[in-house]
């Protein structure tokens, strides 16, 4: 069997890292071979882009430098986990990929055509099998980061979180604009709901691939 | 007058930073506004990006990864540093550029063509007005780069010049292509000249441009 590639896309605080955690619980209950990563980051040399990306002190970083840096670090990913485990037939659970890129980028103002074209590059054109956005209003996003991290006692937002709420609005277009465009790739799931339900409207998608 | 954009180019060992250092020399003694730079690195943020793509420890580093790491640092130079400064009119010297990509990467298997894509998105297609190509044997142009770094005790060879003559012989061949491709952009220089003689035939060819 070859491998599947799911990724979990949308706005910051919708949910990404629990639906990556509880997909991953049900397929290790059902025994199938799977790995899960995130973006940016998964590798040595991708981590070392996330902290020179995610670090506050990199605040006069230029759009066009965001761009190339996760096309970098997802290069790496690519070459080093996500092909290796595809041809080994896992299912390889990505928490944000290029279409993130698009979003977040091309947020900013870079033109959606030239993000993907360096990160089509950056990927040998490899596309998920599926992705599942977690749809969510930024100002409820970033109230749920930011409720989180003071719980967990871990600081400030991020360089990217800090961005105005018209950024993340902005994003948050990208994703819907991108989902309509990629049609059946995409399985748009609204974010605001309870963990378990959009958990289970998961479970029953990827449930397809596997009869 | 608007700034005038200096490249200098070539397989490790030609001599770029002398000339780099002989040339500013020359500007400073005229009182001609310049600044000097080089690659990768010359940002806070181009630094980092530096010390990654050198560390000996990224030696798994993929050939794509390499490449969008050298795009991103020079994109940052470019809007940070490279542009500011030629909008103010000043000459830039830049110790290495775009080509160095294509001619590094490109001998790496990367296609010419997409490295050259991804650094005119880096660069909004920014092109020197003059490129300096120091050309040098590989074989003759390491032993020097050795012989340097044993006088200055400073260690090892970098993850780029540990690589096998062969691919610094395609450097050198990728060099000479892209400057017989550029035309007029590019002055072919014999690097393995004494040092005042390449600088004379420099400062001959850019007085052209004061008169």
């Amino acid at each position: 069997m070859p491998g599947i590639f799911l990724t979990i896309e949308g706005p910051d605080g919708g949910g990404k890292t629990s639906q990556v955690q509880l997909l991953a619980a049900q397929l290790e209950k059902r025994g199938i071979h799977y790995i899960k990563t995130r973006e940016p980051g998964g590798t040595a040399i991708s981590d070392k882009i996330r902290e020179l990306l995610l670090n506050p002190d990199s605040k006069d970083m230029d759009s066009k430098t965001e761009a190339l840096l996760y096309a970098a670090s997802r290069a790496q990913l690519v070459a080093e986990v996500i092909r290796p485990a595809l041809q080994k037939g896992y299912v390889v659970i990505c928490d944000r990929y290029m279409d993130a890129s698009i979003a977040y980028q091309g947020a900013l103002g870079l033109h959606h055509d030239d993000v993907r074209m360096i990160n089509e590059f950056a990927t040998d054109c490899l596309r998920p099998d599926r992705t599942y956005l977690l749809d969510i209003r930024p100002e409820e996003g970033l109230k749920r980061i930011q409720r989180a991290k003071r719980a967990e006692f871990c600081g400030d937002l991020d360089r990217i979180e800090q961005r105005a709420l018209a950024y993340h609005n902005r994003v948050r277009e990208q994703f819907l604009r991108i989902a309509k465009e990629r049609g059946s790739q995409y399985v748009v799931l609204d974010g605001e709901q309870p963990k378990d339900i959009v958990a289970e409207s998961i479970w029953s998608d990827f449930s397809t691939f596997l009869n």
